[in-house]
């Protein structure tokens, strides 16, 4: 399912390719996040336009809503937010440890409370991975504990037997009742910042076999240097055939520095996020429309870039916008966001096909952070 | 600049065209509002691709923000906010007296204090005309007062003195600074709920001669039988030769009745604020899609249209959106909306076109009204 087409000479870059029943991911790759069945503010037909390859979802905020017995009815995700590419869901592990008011770990899964109505549910791995069927995900997530940083080895160790019992059930029940041949499922490896528990973490996965592999529990408050750290001993561990996943990264700089460590797909709300507040990537950083200085300024948001919104629009009538409160400056800059950002992945993919990636890092850093 | 093309034989219903610099509006035809040089959630192209000729926006709020400076750097509205089509802008009369916490008529203009920051500030008919040439606007309205509904005789005569006396300003002005040759001018009946008063203002802004004439001060919270009669005494007064505009007006039922009585142009808030509410216009009526009752209903918003969020998305989709707190669907029921009112003002032009208005009227609004 995944295919490796070309190795960088100087660092772990690679460029693969990863098939799905719903089309196929070009990578390295960026995924922008649509954590309700919404890529916030968004429509996916100018998703898909922006040249976005495939979306994140999240089965924990679609089981609270709109839950299981509207999703089976409309035929699952794809159909429902009429999104035609690749879907990859998370289980929803890291929001019932991050957003859940009161959850309690118990040996079949894990109750918690809804962060919406205070409704109790039960999620066990199966259950999870069930309702990620009737979503239709091409790449399915098993459920996991995402441990945040800082966190002490004891209580690592004791989460990554439940994360790793937890990742044994849920392939198990994949593989009984996968609904569609062409669904895939991802391990997730955890171990926090103890590089011998994420060392056991990977051989306990690999030896359960998956589809690919995702490196979670990190960019959750550690150093950035911890988290290259992490990565330089984790992925060389990883099988060479099967794709490489880092959850929830994020910045451009980020991006560099993971591909570089040889990662393939990555999610973040960075793009949308950041255009919602404002702010805008561009070949020269980031721009913070909102700012006065671009009351009179009517060049584009990005005079590199072809998107609606920077063929439309000038920055003086954006940050206009932005003034008189309007939520059409918040689409604009989101899709140009995705749109930078899925052309970013393009060149850096171009870059590594062509033997320059460190150089084409090099530029882009030297421009980006002037 | 204004061509009739055809009266109906039944009704003073009549199709017609408005030439302006910036293209034709094919008339009956309905505006949507861009008050603040922003068609609220929705971006011009698509605005465009709905099929709407004109839109409406609005010199006070233009003048607080984003300013005449940023105005006349932007080349005008049409560039600023990157709209092809005709624009018409009201002058401001409204929101001076509707809006404005604090206001002093004084001989030479009206002095007020924004309802945004409280700043003072002062509009005389001669600064709105010229900040309207600023805007490039192909239709520029005259400075009134915008009386609100009760108002005694004597009151409204009083107002009307004035806005007749501005309104002459308005023209001299416009005559010797006319920005561009093609920019047209069109006078306001006023006089509240008065017909003799309604006559004097016809009569009095005739001798002036304006361009077209526009109907202000009804839908201000008067019975809707009164404003019909109103519409009935004023407009056979009107030359026939030149266009009529019912301003803030509004649902489809007022659009038949208005076009029975004569009117060629309108604009309204309606379409756009209804579908950021939740509601959509639809031949078989008002949907609420937020109701519950649209939760697994997967049928387009309205079976009969093609536009952008019918093409793509369900009613439950849209609804699951609105209960997620998403603002995409804000979008999606606004451009179905003015989809909705572009179509329908098309097929009301065909059906005069035919002399069959009157049929048509009858069977849209037993079906819509079921």
């Amino acid at each position: 399912m995944f295919t490796l087409l070309k190795k960088d000479k100087d660092t772990r870059a690679r460029v693969g390719r990863i098939k799905t029943a719903q089309g196929e991911i070009d990578t390295p790759n960026f995924g922008p996040v649509g954590t309700g069945g919404a890529i916030k503010t968004l429509a996916t037909p100018e998703v898909k336009d922006a040249g976005v390859q495939f979306i994140l979802s999240n089965a924990y905020h679609l089981c609270l809503r709109p839950g299981k017995d509207v999703m089976k009815k409309a035929g699952g995700l794809h159909k429902f937010m009429n999104w035609p590419g690749p879907i990859i869901t998370d289980s929803g592990g890291y929001q019932v440890f991050s957003l859940a008011p009161l959850r309690k770990i118990k040996e079949n899964g894990v109750e918690f409370q809804s962060h919406i109505d205070g409704s109790i549910h039960f999620f066990t791995p199966e259950s999870i991975i069930e309702f990620q069927q009737i979503l239709g995900s091409d790449i399915i997530m098993v459920l996991d504990e995402c441990v945040h940083y800082p966190a002490s080895r004891d209580y690592v160790e004791q989460s990554l037997k439940l994360t790793t019992d937890w990742a044994r059930r849920s392939k198990n029940f994949n593989d009984q009742r996968r609904a569609k041949k062409e669904q895939q499922i991802f391990g997730i490896v955890q171990g926090g910042t103890y590089s011998d528990l994420r060392r056991k973490a990977v051989e306990q996965l690999i030896d359960i076999g998956f589809d690919g592999y995702a490196i979670g529990g990190l960019s959750v408050g550690e150093p950035r240097d911890l988290m290259y750290e992490i990565l330089n001993v984790t992925i060389p561990l990883l099988p060479e055939d099967k794709a490489r996943y880092l959850m929830g990264v994020g910045m451009p700089e980020d991006i560099f520095g993971a591909v570089e460590n040889g990662i393939d797909i990555f999610d973040c709300v960075v793009p949308t996020r950041n255009g919602r507040n404002g702010t805008a990537f561009t070949g020269e950083g980031r721009l913070v429309i909102r700012n006065a200085d671009y009351s009179k300024d009517f060049k584009p948001v990005d005079t590199e870039c072809n998107c609606f919104c920077c063929k439309n629009y000038t920055r003086a009538y954006i940050r206009h916008l932005f003034s008189i409160d309007e939520i059409l400056p918040l689409r604009l800059l989101s899709l140009h966001n995705i749109h930078f950002y899925a052309k970013l992945m393009e060149n850096i993919r171009k870059a590594i096909s062509k033997g320059r990636f460190s150089e084409f890092k090099k530029e882009f850093l030297k421009t980006y952070n002037l």
